[in-house]
């Protein structure tokens, strides 16, 4: 087991004394000094992990550190790293169709956890892929006036992100906002004249392909919900406060509703709710497979606030929808609601998969004290409705687990990052072996928006960036933000043209289908 | 004239309550927290910025910062940067052949600076160009085992960056390396298998070709010397030791002629001195085009330690190479030497153009108390050979000049930085008018590794990076460092060839050239 440890930015004597000598005026400066040395990572690691040491610091919370000595070393990273780059990423699917409801955890994944099975961990991956890209194709730039925005449109997205092997089109784009006072949720544009003031792209809504329909036995429907990058900014400043969902007594987190169930007329892209958006779009597509006969699921992801979201949006759905398969894979989300919430969803046959990094501090979040834990004491304390509870079934994987990642300090971002749980995952065989040396998936990735790979590997940090933040030279020798294409700004008229488009050719493709089908069957062929 | 304030790091007080409110558990460190939400600026910024502050303190150093409300604004950005967006970036070049003397500084630029001859301000910028591409094309990437080198051969240099426009052509890259503890003047790798542990790309050697040679009315020799981008590591470090250079009493700075002058017969690249290296190149060529009756010039150019090594290599060849015409352009140079320096150089007819960024700090270093304005004393003090003295022409622009760039703060990088100079010399009419309205050369340009533009222009801060810091997605989807080229990879025996067969065309085209006249005099066509 892990060794628990108050440990926050730790230095290595070393350098803080080659920093030292560096500046010699502000020696008394060398602790702060050594460590901006030793972690040179963006204005927001800094800050948030200066925030979850102050937080640490407040609540008395023991944040675990990987443990340092048992980690195996490669003896020749160079050779090691060379072998690697001539391995490809992925190995051949698997027909999987026949075991698709314990995969999809109509069994709690009993049998599937401790070892993970194989067919298990690429269905988590590739749904962790999905949560993913909510982050990698939104703008984060707040000089561009699509910030909050999606970079791209629906149809190209996956091609872009080279998503497109997974075998899923996207149907449909959400966008949340909120009336409740959670500040930095939002990513805000510093223009006047911006796509939208209120609403941030917040997810997508896809269908599995025909091949990939046959592959996994079912038609599935796949919800990714976007989180946010640096949690701390949020869940800061969580109300901390239940409030009742449903019509018993199950209760949730005031602000994450917030986001999940706010809409106003005067807003471009909130006239409806990210709630009401969503289950119209997964509601449209269920009937309409299941009126093709199709046996249809749904799979909702989403890491951080997204996993938060992707549990309301469970539980909504599993109300409107009875006897729909639903699940949730989510990663590194905090605690949602209470303990009726938990059973409520339970009762409903809503199955939540949670995917957890030992050392994150998100999924202990909120709820430190108390949570679940109280639960022993339940003769004492009566019935617990404003104690948070987690629901569902933990994978919890070990940052110490992997050879690949560095095993000193305490790295809030890195231990919080998404593309951290999909390496992580990618190598978890069972509780007690380490990393699987057969582990295929790029490494490189987990350095995309964190600094967690050990320097022997040559990635550099934070590497996920456009060439010159997105300035391209125009003819005239200027270097200018290029005019975005105009299929790739958001138009609620266009999306819901598009839409209309759709729902007619699906009508007639199906029209067509049923008429070959009677004329076959007249044998008129 | 601008007002002399002590004026470290200014916050608005609405941003920091701003911060603040965001930030509620570290209100204790609100001043800290604004700063960095303010100018959210890489980590070299933010350690030269305190260095700078330290610095000042400790000198008693009144910073000059900006004037904050002579500058005239916009009101309409958006329009304003949308009719720049279609303006070319140069006007046609003027043939100034029979004015190339005066513009290379013989009548040391009197009546050329005050208004600024549209020639000599053409002349500067071309020069400060070729500064800049030291930087542009230097690889920082201490994860490169080329960490130090420029990243392109000598002859697609100028393509590369885009400077084939100036019509000149790189003849040689000069290497430097230093046995004189200098720390953080040398960029390394942190890899142990490297292109050199001792050696960094300094500058180049370029010639004017044909075309150009007969606009500028010469063929003219330049040399660009790489400086440091946070030159407050180096300037701290300096011995602030004056050494003897020449036979007389001309003293220079000990650290600065340690990087001209070592070499090692342990190295690859240092075998001869940087000195060496760059005066057989300069010889050669002035013999070359000497020995075809040509007019030679040779203009030597660097920014920063860059400006002090342009110094040092003009007294060199002033001295080895009598009778060539010879000018420094230099930008935001430290001082080098001390008066004998000075005096000997005048003699020797070396003219220097110092461009020097009334708010930048560089320039007052070393000896910021004992420096040229002690002359008045010298009837008390005797002969100051233990004085730092600027030497030549003074061309100081100011950044409260210019529209487009910020007027708070006080912001050491982004004052130093070379392109701040470029723009500030663009738009540079006299000493009374501020920014020329007719001003062509890109804005953008200026936040390539700063943040000093205003916020309405849109422009990101250090936006000059890679894409994905130059990892590519190999054919089996894993992101990799793509191998460089090897004709990019530096190499000693390679460029000795190169030049070896290089002089043997040249030769071989010369006798075909002689033949060729001798054969038309004696009338053989």
């Amino acid at each position: 087991m892990a060794m628990l440890t108050m440990m926050y930015a730790h230095i290595p004597a070393t350098q803080a004394a080659s920093a030292a000598a560096r500046f010699p005026l502000i020696r008394s400066q060398q602790h702060q000094e050594a460590v901006l040395d030793h972690h040179p990572q963006t204005k927001t690691s800094n800050r948030t992990n200066r925030l979850a040491e102050s937080l640490s610091h407040l609540l008395h919370l023991h944040i675990e550190t990987p443990p340092k000595t048992d980690s195996p070393r490669f003896s020749n990273w160079n050779m090691f790293t060379e072998e690697k780059h001539s391995t490809p990423t992925t190995s051949p699917k698997e027909i999987i169709s026949e075991k698709w409801r314990q995969i999809h955890g109509s069994k709690d994944w009993e049998g599937l956890m401790d070892p993970l099975h194989p067919w298990l961990r690429r269905e988590i991956v590739k749904y962790g892929e999905f949560a993913q890209a909510t982050y990698d194709a939104f703008d984060f730039d707040s000089f561009s006036e699509f910030c909050g925005s999606c970079r791209y449109n629906k149809n190209k997205l996956f091609d872009v992100l080279g998503l497109s092997k997974n075998g899923y089109a996207v149907s449909k784009y959400i966008y949340a906002m909120s009336h409740i006072d959670m500040p930095n949720w939002l990513e805000r544009s510093h223009l006047v004249e911006t796509w939208s003031k209120d609403s941030n792209w917040m997810g997508f809504v896809a269908v599995s392909d025909d091949e990939e329909t046959r592959r996994i036995g079912r038609r599935d429907i796949a919800v990714a919900w976007r989180g946010t990058v640096a949690p701390s900014e949020w869940y800061e400043d969580l109300q901390r406060k239940l409030e009742p969902i449903g019509d018993l007594d199950a209760k949730v987190e005031h602000g994450f509703l917030g986001i999940y169930k706010s809409k106003s007329e005067k807003t471009r892209y909130n006239k409806s709710s990210a709630s009401e958006q969503v289950m119209k779009e997964v509601t449209r597509l269920v009937e309409f497979y299941k009126s093709k006969g199709e046996e249809v699921s749904l799979t909702i992801t989403g890491h951080s606030l997204g996993g938060a979201l992707a549990l309301l949006n469970a539980y909504e759905a599993a109300k409107s929808i009875p006897g729909l398969p639903i699940s949730v894979i989510s990663f590194g989300a905090p605690r949602v609601g209470n303990n009726a919430f938990r059973d409520e969803l339970n009762q409903m046959g809503v199955k939540t998969l949670r995917v957890v990094v030992k050392q994150d501090v998100v999924p202990k979040m909120p709820g430190l004290v108390l949570n679940e834990g109280l639960q022993k004491f339940e003769e004492i304390t009566g019935t617990l409705e404003w104690v948070y509870t987690h629901v569902g079934a933990e994978l919890k994987v070990d940052v110490g687990s992997s050879p690949y990642l560095k095993k000193h300090g305490f790295n809030f971002l890195g231990f919080h990052s998404l593309e951290t749980y999909l390496h992580l995952v990618d190598g978890y065989l069972n509780k007690e072996t380490s990393f699987r040396s057969n582990a295929r998936r790029d490494f490189a990735l987990v350095n995309k928006a964190c600094d967690m790979l050990v320097e022997d590997l040559r990635i550099p940090h934070c590497w996920y960036q456009l060439e010159h933040k997105g300035l391209v030279c125009n003819h005239h020798g200027r270097w200018v933000k290029p005019i975005r294409e105009p299929e790739d700004i958001p138009s609620p008229t266009r999306e819901a043209e598009a839409e209309a488009h759709a729902l007619q050719v699906e009508i007639q493709s199906d029209y067509v289908l049923q008429s070959l089908c009677t004329a076959n069957m007249k044998g008129e062929f």
